[in-house]
């Protein structure tokens, strides 16, 4: 039988999945969001699932592009489903090579602002924002999290 | 009438598909892939689908990432309808130029971890890993081909 | 003002959502389901997925129907999706009239054969089974709830 | 622990797979059934699939309905996926009552007109037709069938 060569690259375990976000949590995260969002007089669609992935509270604002409704919810799934922010996606993307194959992952939107809620270490839901330039969707979701004290 | 230019690549002919994978055969590769799975401390999902391309046995490891669930399949059914190993077409992608295109082809997964199953040269499934690194994902999948003779 | 007419059905509040079944559990409930059907020579799909609704373990028996592992998976979603049985919704179908409606309800499997996974009076996860007659799907589904004591 | 009742409805194992019908195979059903559908002057949609569920030969007449194309590939693959005539599930639908669940059920195509193509017993492929009334496609299925002494 032939030797299979083991890779050297080193293990990195993701956080667990924890107890889901509970719909008063979703509030104050996106109170918080909006109050950003407001505050800078961008129209955004915020996006809040649990840690099943399933959408706990999404508002859009009066003259938010439309296609932001399934942007937002496709960032803050993704950031679930991969526990990661989805800006590490995005620059895997940007940087070529190997890592342009992100672009056919299933389940994968590399698009900056889309965040995991992590509590206790533990992957609670996502928030994913949509709406301007990707970086102030990614400003109005940090907004988000740090209402919670998941920043 | 004009000409019609002939290609000059080489015919390269792929391999045929031959029978069905069995549940059995399906069991005794998933218990190989698990068993390193475990041994390394990664949590995995593991597909394993025969050569008609539908799913025979999946397993998701606790503290799997749910996005794997779709990947690990995508891996599998890609390496059985294209009959060869996805870290083929991986490089093809990272490579860029004329390789980018794949990523717009229907039923390509790019990403390496899913191998063809061949016993006596025929295809007769496929096993899609993911969960970690891809070369990891690749090194568990091998592991489950090894188990019946088929690396 | 008009007034708004308060409808007269009694409220029921369905069970809560727990902690996700783990990948250990999954593998006793698969082999208890395996057996029954292995016993009575029933070429099965049997599907369990945890309370998140994202699959955990498929087993596809050797000359089961291909079809069935869609449908495997469906009756095991539908289970948690809406924390019941999926023959509750098979006799209000097959009831016609007002039940008729639930053949257009998103995420609906009206089909004897799901069920959820109560442990401690919560939803855990939801086991499918599809291949046979759909009561003999549901007594083997029923062993895989037996074998953790979730019957 | 509850006893679980036994359901009284007898076995009853369909056909297994079988090695996918050849193109040459399919070629003298579709010559076949369209000799059949061109002498009776009926504009249809004949689609082959092998016993993998792929497709091997689809035609589409002039003057053919454009839906025809999706409705002969959908009976062709569920008569081979569920090993069955699809007017066999058609008349379940017809009957009403538990027979509605049908409409439900994923990879259902419960129109006549859809036949898997039996030899020596196995399930090697499928043919579906689309066109006309659905008594007429299937009259054009059978004429493919008896080419290859199917029927």
């Amino acid at each position: 039988m032939a030797e299979i060569a083991r890779p050297t690259v080193p293990t990195v375990l993701p956080p667990e999945y924890g107890t889901p976000l509970t719909a008063a949590q979703a509030a104050q995260m996106m109170k918080a969001a909006e109050d950003c969002a407001n505050a800078e007089g961008w129209p955004m669609v915020i996006a809040i699932v649990d840690s099943t992935g399933s959408l706990l509270m999404l508002h859009r604002h009066d003259n938010a592009q439309r296609a932001s409704v399934d942007i937002a919810i496709a960032k803050a799934t993704c950031a679930v489903n991969f526990r990661r922010e989805t800006r590490v996606f995005e620059e895997l993307v940007a940087g070529g090579g190997l890592g342009t194959r992100l672009l056919a992952m299933p389940g994968m939107t590399p698009l900056e602002g889309g965040l995991p809620v992590l509590l206790n270490g533990k992957v609670v839901g996502g928030i994913g924002v949509s709406g301007m330039h990707s970086t102030q969707d990614a400003f109005v979701a940090k907004h988000g999290l740090a209402a919670i004290g998941a920043l």
